[in-house]
């Protein structure tokens, strides 16, 4: 097969001499996606990778640096997170994925024998300011540890992949502000170049290899980023460049519109989104794969997940400041109706002491609520969809009870 | 019973108001301490309490600000952790131990079900160099908090115990530098008198108060404060101002002196100690009850306790300093003979990675290991005495195989 947009300048010029190899065999099996139930547009599925069958949808909890912060691999499982994302651009910094796979890879590495999913590194590398160069070629950036410059291209990115072993990786992607047309014009055609090389330089058969797709909020762009990602013959789709400064319904406007163009029987990864409303939103827009930094980011800012707004606080909606003195002698915990262990056994006025005191203990135990909230929720979000109630759990969670 | 002292300067002039009701009832039954078996001085006992049975000799990890660092209490119960202290003068400061009395208590407040015991603040009091004033009827000091001034007096501190509601709790000394004669004789007169006035104003009858017994490195001193503090009927005896200073030879040859002093049907508590080393030479001398900041206060430095000198390291022996270049592709765990969760499961190389990246994880995992490697050699202790090997296991330890 070859891509439909095989004769467009960008191809021409840019990549001659990486024509992929289209034929490569990308295991169907390995990586069967079998879809089981589905509720209007959402759907649950099983995601099968070398370490286990995935149930989707599913949130993966992000372990940056090879850990989630403060929780052990254990406690990962405890909570049920079955998929847990790593940072490729961190890890290449540091300890190295040379290291990493001279050790018997990432699974091996930080003690984690589920599946696991890396990103590109990209994000990174244009988030953190420390971008000195992008072309058509790749990116140059210097570490954020200590300066030294560094070049990133579609081939380095896929090959420090395949050294973590992850299962699932990700093409390399440029994210532009979601609003500036010019700029998405110019990051989906770098995106589109790499994805081709990315796809070509991929080698490691037990490995997923997912397109990004790219285009901001512009419909026409994300249509075309869509069939242009799509025609590479990926295992899977991520969709990138989503809640990074649009607007919520600019957000779900976009995944609509991707829920037409991309195909049913592949996975759909929304990259770096994970609040409860998100997950709602999204998997009724056909999402299968989360991931995101907030339960564990929020938890080393003292803020706690609810569901409910909490009554006679000035509490954010769904969010406890656990640092808030009004709390220093409430006997209740986070929240009555949940089942983790931290409201199992603690106080808000004991977690808020550990805040305050600078105790390590609060950021884990906080970890461990606001983790078990959003993976909790995915369960129960399977389960609806799984006996056709997804659309009354939506309603019953955008419509809290009178606490 | 009058005490043997009643007669003397000290009792006369300082306490003619608060002679203690020695007749006041400490439940025997409530703190029955049973000698199960011994081998040569080293006993093992059982130590009832409120919240369970202590086996003997037990160590106690620091849970300073209310939290074994980087713990949680299952995380301690799976260690085989049995009892923890908790300090008074940090918890008096921050939340209060008025609001964790509020609260239910410090079990409760901490999620720790088993006995808790409770130092008297004295000793931070006195090392953090908060102090102002020191006089025979308290101490005055300034908050390291926010250096408002405070004053402990005797009756003080057993008030705030009681509101912690500790299994076991201690009366204030004043622990002075362990060489100092004049300031060791004045600094004892002043833990006796406060011993006196501790012992009358314990009101909690399902806590144990525990007399302690200082005088430095100087016999007829020890003699002197084992005779007073013993004749006022404590449910256990602490030992204090050793390990603080004096050589090890000192240390043992005081303990040796309190063996032959010290009630042998009562607990003795070594306080502040915790080395393998000093484990064998103090359990072999008759003290039962041990704790130290020793393993958190290490983990967090990035040192693991290990049996064994590490072959072909710098480290210090039995020490590892795991943030040492050389571990940085190190496939071994701390110490293959360990069968902690963390040796279990990770390399030197990740938990090096953990503590160069700064990751919390790697202080937790490395207080998981040194808890277990001090909790563990204690039980070993533990079934030596009650199997006859004691000496034998000290010999084995003081002669690492070659490895």
């Amino acid at each position: 097969m070859r891509p439909p947009f095989f004769d467009n300048w960008l191809w021409q010029v840019i990549i001659p001499s990486t024509i992929p190899n289209l034929e490569c065999p990308i295991s169907t099996t390995m990586f069967e996606f079998t879809l089981q139930a589905t509720c209007g547009h959402a759907r649950v599925g099983v995601f099968r990778t070398p370490h286990g069958d995935l149930s989707t949808p599913v949130f993966a909890p992000v372990g940056t640096q090879a850990t989630v912060k403060t929780m052990t691999p254990r406690d990962l499982s405890e909570l049920g997170a079955t998929l847990v994302l790593a940072n490729t651009y961190h890890l290449y910094l540091r300890p190295g994925s040379g290291l990493i796979e001279g050790l018997g890879g990432l699974h091996r590495f930080m003690g984690w024998d589920g599946p696991l999913l890396t990103d590109s590194g990209g994000y990174q590398v244009f988030s953190l300011k420390t971008l000195r160069k992008v072309d058509i070629d790749g990116v140059t950036f210097r570490s954020h540890l200590d300066g030294s410059t560094h070049h990133f291209t579609p081939e380095k990115v896929i090959a420090i992949q395949e050294e973590l072993g992850s299962d699932i990786a990700v093409c390399l992607d440029e994210c532009a502000p979601p609003l500036d047309r010019a700029y998405n014009e110019e990051a989906m055609a770098r995106t589109h170049a790499w994805a081709v090389r990315c796809r070509a330089s991929h080698r490691r058969t037990e490995q997923a290899l997912f397109g990004i797709v790219q285009g901001g909020v512009f419909p026409d762009l994300r249509i075309e980023s869509a069939r242009f990602i799509t025609s590479l013959d990926f295992t899977g789709h991520a969709i990138g460049g989503l809640s990074v400064g649009e607007s919520k319904e600019q957000t779900y406007a976009t995944l609509d519109l991707l829920n037409d163009c991309l195909p049913q029987d592949k996975p759909r990864y929304l990259m770096g989104v994970g609040t409860a409303q998100d997950f709602f939103e999204a998997v009724a827009r056909g999402v299968d794969i989360f991931d995101c930094v907030l339960p564990t980011r929020l938890a080393r800012h003292g803020a706690a997940l609810t569901q409910y707004p909490i009554p006679n606080t000035q509490s954010q909606r769904g969010r406890l400041n656990l640092k808030n003195a009004q709390y220093a002698a409430d006997e209740a915990p986070i929240e009555d109706s949940c089942g983790c262990y931290t409201c199992r056994t603690f106080t808000r006025a004991y977690l808020r002491h550990l805040l305050v005191a600078g105790e390590i203990l609060g950021l884990h135990l906080l970890s461990i609520h606001n983790l078990h909230f959003l993976l909790d929720l995915m369960r129960r979000i399977r389960a609806s969809i799984l006996d056709g109630t997804f659309e009354q759990l939506t309603t019953a969670w955008r419509t809290p009870s009178d606490v």
